[in-house]
């Protein structure tokens, strides 16, 4: 069995950066704490607290003795940052540049009177992050059907969409927005690197007969990955680590393609492919 | 042979506005001239000359010794606005205020940074006299594939639409800019008369055995009409008055559907109705 990579896949730019930065201040600061998983990925996750002793908590009232505190990638709530900025903690802002974009826009829209869609999970951390930013409450939908659903579509709206979305999906949101309202201000807020590993994802399953995506089961951009596997290829699989990985998915196979989300490590991807390699000999 | 209308059809509000306006105007101006046609119809223009003594003239340079100058509903470029206003003669505008609205969308939009994209047919007076009110020339686009055939999308776009196309291409538009740009500012400027004329239209051809459409030939929503009624009825006519009628069009036929654009007035239409019924007897 031949076993191919996606020409894109793993680690974005706003992952590797968040990275840098934690190791960066961690090593400076022995109690350093991030505010919910840095990143989609445990094993990544438990690489920094190993190594770097950096420790999650998701309660902001209960930081400890913790003097050094990391915004994670996903961003948090505009309300949470300002009670973090009254705690007399060092605050260092690991939030994807992709995220505190469309915060942005959704505080100025807002401010601007727009009403605000957010084509996104509303239990995501990022767009729980980009919610808190607008002024009224924001029309948050995870597909069209759920958009149809709404009564009354406002006049003036703003439409951002979750950084890890397909855009496929996000046109389909804007079509029905610019067939029912007046004036519809469109920001593709959707990340470049998302639709890269997308594509190559899409690509190299057009011609695997399984796929692999490597990634944590909580990340978004990695479950898109599988979906747009399984609509090819429909022996895809989704596993965390060469752990999850089973001899049966793989007899009477010609191509094994990999696949990793944007918050996926090299050195697991690497795991996995070499235990796929070692299944197939 | 059963003849029926249209549930909507024919006259919209920003052309009895018009023909209001211009009757008044002209029982009190014995000279008045009216800059190109007012409507795109041309049994209309002739009873308003006829009756009203309303002169057209398309050379704003040669108004001779008239004092009276009405817009036409599709209004006039900024240019020539500007122009008529040096010439000591009073303006009545009766651009249909459907068609304000893009003028003036186009000049903030354009005065705020944003290139703008227009869908519709650059001959067209109504594009042209908004094509105007840019700063700076605009992209003009018919369909999609010309918008394809742009090298280069600029970053932040406003789009508008003439206010008598079809939204589902104007949607292919949108679409398209969304996927290439950063912000796109949709704006539509598609006409509700223009839309319920086609959604009767597009009801009616799909149990006609055969329609007629009865509208000026220069009309664009009347072709659009005509067009919607070819997808479904593949016997559809567009026709002026009940003189463009051949009796061959109605052998054999079980239901013929009747539209009419938004500048057909409802005397042709009858004059049309009737012959068709006569016809079939």
């Amino acid at each position: 069995m031949e076993v191919i990579l996606a020409d894109k896949y793993g680690f974005c730019f706003g992952v590797k950066r968040a990275i840098k930065i934690t190791e960066k201040i961690a090593q400076n600061n022995p109690n350093t704490l991030t505010l919910g998983p840095l990143i989609h990925n445990p094993l990544e996750i438990n690489r920094l607290e190993k190594n770097f002793g950096v420790k999650v908590q998701e309660d902001i009232t209960n930081l400890g003795d913790s003097k050094s505190v990391i915004i994670r990638t996903h961003g948090i709530t505009k309300q949470n940052l300002e009670a973090l900025q009254t705690k007399g903690v060092s605050i260092t802002d690991a939030t994807c540049p992709f995220v505190t974009k469309p915060q942005q826009i959704v505080e100025k829209m807002s401010n601007d009177g727009y009403n605000i869609v957010i084509f996104g999970d509303s239990n995501h951390p990022e767009v729980r992050s980009v919610m808190s930013y607008s002024v009224k409450p924001p029309i948050v939908v995870s597909d069209l059907e759920s958009l149809q659903q709404i009564q009354k579509i406002p006049k003036k709206v703003a439409v951002v969409s979750q950084t890890t979305k397909q855009i496929e999906q996000f046109l389909q949101i804007v079509q029905y927005l610019v067939s029912n309202a007046m004036e519809v201000r469109v920001f593709n807020t959707i990340c470049n690197a998302t639709f890269e590993n997308q594509e190559a994802t899409r690509t190299l399953s057009q011609k695997a007969d399984v796929m692999v995506i490597v990634g944590g089961k909580t990340s978004s951009n990695t479950k898109q990955l599988f979906y747009i596997a399984q609509n090819h290829c429909k022996d895809s699989y989704l596993v965390e680590d060469e752990n999850d990985i089973k001899a049966e998915w793989f007899v009477d196979k010609k191509i094994c393609g990999i696949s990793a989300g944007a918050s996926t490590p090299n050195w697991v991807i690497k795991n996995v492919e070499n235990a796929i390699k070692n299944l197939a000999q």
